[in-house]
């Protein structure tokens, strides 16, 4: 049941309408390690990070079974910082600050303890970045999901088809998909993307849910509706964590098992935004998740039969 | 199983992206009727049109079993008649004219043949005039659903509030809900609006499906992805019809009754968008409704024993 993931481990400073969270621990793959964790012994962790990156926060995610050999940590550079604002609605953000510091060259390193991964998710980088870590296995994995995000889009959309060719699961979001597809529909834009190599396709809409493809179903998993969205930072990379972690547990890559799947990732990314960064991900135990499952069944199940 | 409806049967002249409709019949409870009509034998509407409503549209609707003996015709006068046009995300509009003619003092008269109803639905009106309809009731309906817009929260708040308190089930859509109680979170507005009387309140969110909100429960129905939205208009008073059919065919007004109830009518509503004003819905049969049950099934049943 091994899985790799590659992304970004960092800093984010986030102002929402509640609050301020100061300097503290973000990037992709740092919220797909800590919800991926949940269900798998062990995680394979690629990602790279300077010598400000703390300590202690390798510790936790070494005690949650994320192996650490596959993360470079450069001495005398600085981790990848990020700043943003979130509007009153929680969906639109502004960016006050990045600086990829460490990012900047990141050339990702498959140690060879990682080359029997059967599932590798690849979470949002470069391109380039992206296609280097998919080629070094020798033995290509079992399922290779892919996140990505408009800014590649804009700046290095030849190096993104390539890649997307490569993945078997495509995650964007709604906004992303139309700007990739030119179709305001989604139905569409999916159809449209099931045809550039992924076999399913994700569609995440924020607050209002993510659609699942492939070329003859779609499956649709709600957000949960949830008194506050205290800090959205995060709940997609979560949300692919989770979907992640119950595919690399059940080993199943049918249709079927994905649906279960978008609902887990669902279920993960309603933790992450309850709290700032990943402050409510590391408390959560298994019996949390087993109750806000039985909350999504509650969310959607309906008996069709009185029809 | 005996239903009356209560709304607007007018004229509407709508231009989309996609096209221009002419002037075509629509009305909240033009909508409401051709919708539940699909469940129930028979259906009491009333309402008000002026001698230019089609004699061959109330035929139509009489062989749906719609009965008119509650709709007035008002000789001399004209219909209510209003004319948008759609934004190319297909959820916003502008409103190009609007006539209230016969509307401006309509007073309705519930028959006494439609005294024994059961069911009670409130197409989008003054508040004044859909109070007046709970009144005339010697025995009040076992379940009263009331829509409203955000109109007459700008305009008669006072007069709506009093409405609100007197009706089971009401149905807004999300900004209105936040009009409504000055919550940017639809869990907050639902639980404020839950103490204004209502037992019940769904909650329309167009393309991003609908929320049912009880006390202690909220259930989640998505709208059908679909590869073109032709026109919204009258998908909100569809599916509050699909909604008040299941509930009066089946007589059973469970919160589990109510969960099937709006996917009924998000089925309905699916409908209705493909085509001008009740263009598609005249069209329909009880095949045709399975089948899109069926798909909503396929949308959102998953297998949680995996997990």
């Amino acid at each position: 049941m091994s899985l790799t993931v590659v992304g970004s481990m960092a800093f984010d400073e986030i102002e929402t309408p509640f609050g301020k969270s100061g300097k503290i621990i973000g990037g992709s793959a740092t919220y797909i390690a800590w919800a991926a964790s949940n269900f798998l012994d062990s995680v394979n962790q690629v990602s790279v990070i300077g010598e400000d990156f703390p300590k202690d926060e390798l510790d936790e995610l070494s005690k949650k079974g994320v192996q650490l050999e596959g993360v470079q940590m450069k001495q005398g550079e600085k981790s990848f910082y990020w700043a943003g604002r979130y509007h009153m609605d929680m969906n639109t953000r502004d960016t006050l600050a990045t600086e990829l510091n460490v990012l900047a060259d990141f050339d990702p390193m498959i140690p060879d303890s990682y080359q029997s991964s059967e599932f590798l998710i690849l979470g949002n980088l470069t391109p380039q970045v992206q296609k280097s870590v998919i080629e070094q296995f020798k033995v290509r994995p079992k399922l290779i999901v892919m996140d990505t995000m408009n800014f590649w889009m804009e700046t290095a959309l030849s190096d993104l088809l390539e890649v997307i060719k490569m993945v078997d699961v495509l995650l964007v979001n709604d906004s992303e998909a139309r700007q990739l597809t030119g179709e305001y529909s989604l139905v569409k834009a999916a159809k449209k993307i099931l045809t550039m190599g992924p076999k399913y396709l994700i569609i995440k809409k924020g607050e209002h849910g993510a659609l699942l493809f492939s070329e003859n179903h779609v499956f649709f998993a709600p957000a949960m509706p949830l008194d506050d969205v205290f800090d959205p930072t995060g709940a997609g990379d979560t949300f692919a964590g989770g979907f992640i972690g119950h595919i690399a547990r059940t080993k199943d890559i049918s249709f079927e098992n994905m649906k279960t799947a978008i609902i887990v990732g669902s279920a993960m990314a309603s933790f992450c935004v309850e709290q700032f960064g990943v402050k409510r991900l590391r408390g959560i135990t298994r019996d949390d998740i087993s109750e806000r499952l039985d909350q999504f069944v509650q969310l959607v199940n309906f008996d069709i039969d009185l029809v």
